[in-house]
């Protein structure tokens, strides 16, 4: 069994037609993962609708006190990418003993042009193949939590010089 | 370096409106790449575009000696789901030093509720992270070649009883 | 009030993943009277949901009973792109004092690049503003019943030299 | 021939994933026009890609200076829904002798659930058919310039008390 966590990020924008703006009305994990016809078990919990730029340490606290609290060995979170990095570092410093992967998206899964659908296909196939650590798939490459960054003028991850 | 050998199938097939049939006019593949924002190197070779329900023993050995002529180690096959099987048995019986995963689509890419995009995200994180041998993955899941069968009442794939 | 009868076609077309072809699990008009945040008054009556390439006389002729028995002035038929102007001829016989239009797609709506929402904007506005008559809109024109054909070839409504 | 002049608006709206908002890299309408397989006589000018809130006096002064330049009897504008009634008025001052139709959409076309289509299905019947005046198009309804307002609150165009 997998357990999915979900913060919010980029993946869950939607736009709102009232105010013109992109917020979190609702997330779209499950019917992703039904329009995916995934069938590998899944354990999809809420925990918050987050713009990762406005993410706190309390709530990196919330997120890895979810993480320990299931029973789940394989644990994907989606997350946005600004933070995607320190999240992964947060969770690195008291996690070993479960795999767990982070993912999001760079274009909202609401929008026609979204590589939500790859990056969520990515990271359930990731967090099943992976020894324990902490990872994040982005752009169809896995990187360790400590070896990667957003490279925000190019819009996507890659590997940092360690 | 990862090699992508696109066969067709319904992952490919594209609505021609003059007579109202599910076609292969040309692949899809390119543009799922880069909606997908991959940065992963992938070499793209369209093999053919057939029906899997077409597919000839002529077409396996094509396949085949596809994936012998690359350096890479690592091999995406896009493919028909009715034949996927067979066609991984096919090639398990000759190629062992190569990971290769087969990967197809219950719904086309260019229809709205696709899992075309998930499943190429799962392949190529799949391909990168397994050992040599044959594998399919569909749904969210990865199977070895020889433990997989499509339930077709269910539109499928899940493991054999072995 | 608008009367809108559903008598299926192309643009109600859904991909069906069990057998791979395109048929009509159910309509989608609704849903897309939603989309288009609609607020004429419609009133939706799904008569049937068959290729046009299937339609009997008697189909006909209920879409005729189905227009005269409603209070509506103004009638919109979603049909079948194939014998749409055969449909309109049919009506053109009997029915004099209704402004109806009858619209389709080239592409169903449940693909990604379909005219099926621009067609209904077409219909619903024609409706409203056209005299008594029988007509079709596609491609974005008004077309009298009797001065139009479909070019098969072009894939595309055009004038009839009359 | 029909003059249709691109001013912006949430139509024209493109999710930038480099900072996360949305803006008007390039204009969406000939993609559209070409979904829309539209096969009227259309002369596309992109005159600015404004948001409609930061429209102008100068900006409407240049739109009916286009509307007056061209030779078209029938005009449609592609607008913000903002001001979109402002425009309609500005407009309604100098120009009498063309059919001119304003549209926009609630939501951009580059999201799914989008009504942009629908909406110029709409404008590109409505102007064909109406007589000289000035016009809105929204929610499968024909307005008159001095008749209609937008609901903010609702999200959606109504005809005011007059």
């Amino acid at each position: 069994m997998i357990k999915l966590i979900i913060t919010g990020g980029t993946i869950d924008k939607h736009y709102n037609e009232l105010n013109g703006e992109l917020s979190f009305p609702e997330t779209h994990i499950p019917g992703m993962l039904k329009q995916a016809r995934c069938t590998a078990e899944i354990d999809v919990q809420q925990l918050m609708l987050k713009d990762s730029l406005e993410m706190t340490e309390d709530d990196c606290e919330q997120i890895k006190k979810s993480c320990l609290a299931s029973d789940a060995q394989q644990v994907i979170i989606t997350h946005g990418s600004d933070t995607m990095v320190d999240t992964a570092k947060y969770l690195a410093q008291t996690i070993q003993e479960k795999t767990i992967v982070l993912v999001g998206a760079m274009i909202p899964y609401s929008i026609k042009q979204s590589d939500a659908m790859f990056n969520l296909g990515s990271a359930i196939i990731a967090v099943q193949l992976l020894p324990a650590g902490i990872y994040i798939t982005m752009n169809g490459k896995v990187f360790d939590w400590d070896k990667v960054l957003k490279d925000k003028q190019a819009g996507e991850f890659r590997a940092s010089d360690v």
